[in-house]
């Protein structure tokens, strides 16, 4: 991953760490996670990690290079717990119900995942724009590619389908968690973007 | 507008101009473009646009700021012709024909658009990011909303859905525009994008 991550590109095979790395990052994970537990997310920033975890303020900055940076580890973080769900969770967002309950259960999930994590999700921006859809979620396309191909939809060009799909997905969470003028309570998101994607595979997969 | 316009932002409701400032840039844009078909576009640079026009490098960079603002200019010229085709060109992209018919046609012209002007628009992001699709293209949704609204799609969010299917339409296209490896030929990408879209609208809107 040569570039700089902005929204969902945990996704991709991890780099290989070595085993203190490892540790250190978990510790600054679950420090931080505390840190916003306890004091709110404002209150997050390098120097107030470096100091709680007790690990320095260069391993700090080496780890994260910016605040941005904490808030995009935290999103990874947990984007690594929703691939796992996928990957090996029960279903229907798992493996063993069928491909289109799925492919429902995939976006519905990730709708949910995004608007609870929004505030994470933000921070991580920190004023950049994300980039667009399809070029940065290759699981979630994937993922939706794989579905799609289990799902008898007559002649249709499934990979050109599978970015659609995921450009249709991500394209309102996108508008969502990079508005700045946040007068949507997440209920409110979540009451139109779940029957909102259901409508919407429903009527491209129907017979 | 006070963001800087990234990508399709012409849509917007015009700035009042003056009429020499007008006149500077219609002189420009026109200017710009000869070189681009005389020299190519490499060659095209603030201070070359500037002696080749005669208006100086203050006016020119006061106009565009940078170099990728040219070609943003460009392609925001280039988008009010398109929009004047939406709005009042002959059918079935102009008004008169059947809403479906308005909307796979609206989809395949911006693909079109956007390939023809690809050169333009790559050098108009000159290595930024697009922005996300949606919140950028309010009159491709506003469009495709109105359509949307014409056709019998029964029970349906509408807003969501134009939401959906500009970030579909979008969502390759991007991909394509802001991909550094440029392998796929101009024609093989219309080639599945013009289809893909014909085939996604009819699927969303078949009764």
């Amino acid at each position: 991953m040569g570039r700089v991550n902005q929204f969902d590109v945990s996704w991709g095979a991890p780099r290989p760490e070595r085993a203190d790395a490892a540790r250190n990052r978990q510790h600054l994970i679950a420090t931080a996670r505390e840190m916003i537990a306890e004091l709110g997310q404002e209150r997050l920033t390098m120097d107030a990690l470096a100091e709680r975890s007790g690990l320095g303020k260069g391993t700090v900055f080496r780890r994260f290079g910016t605040r941005a940076g904490i808030f995009q580890a935290l999103l990874d973080d947990g984007e690594r717990a929703f691939q796992e769900q996928v990957l090996s969770g029960p279903p229907p967002l798992g493996p063993g119900a069928p491909p289109l309950d799925r492919l429902i259960s995939y976006g519905q999930a990730r709708v949910r995942f995004l608007v609870e994590h929004q505030e994470i999700a933000r921070a991580a921006l920190d004023g950049r724009q994300p980039i667009p859809s399809g070029s940065q979620s290759p699981l979630s396309q994937a993922h939706i590619r794989m579905l799609l191909g289990q799902i008898d939809l007559g002649p249709a060009d499934l990979d050109l389908l599978a970015i659609q799909l995921t450009a249709a997905l991500d394209g309102p969470l996108l508008l969502y968690v990079s508005a700045t003028d946040l007068n949507r309570a997440p209920d409110q998101v979540e009451r139109r973007l779940l029957p909102g994607w259901h409508d919407l595979v429903r009527r491209i997969c129907r017979p």
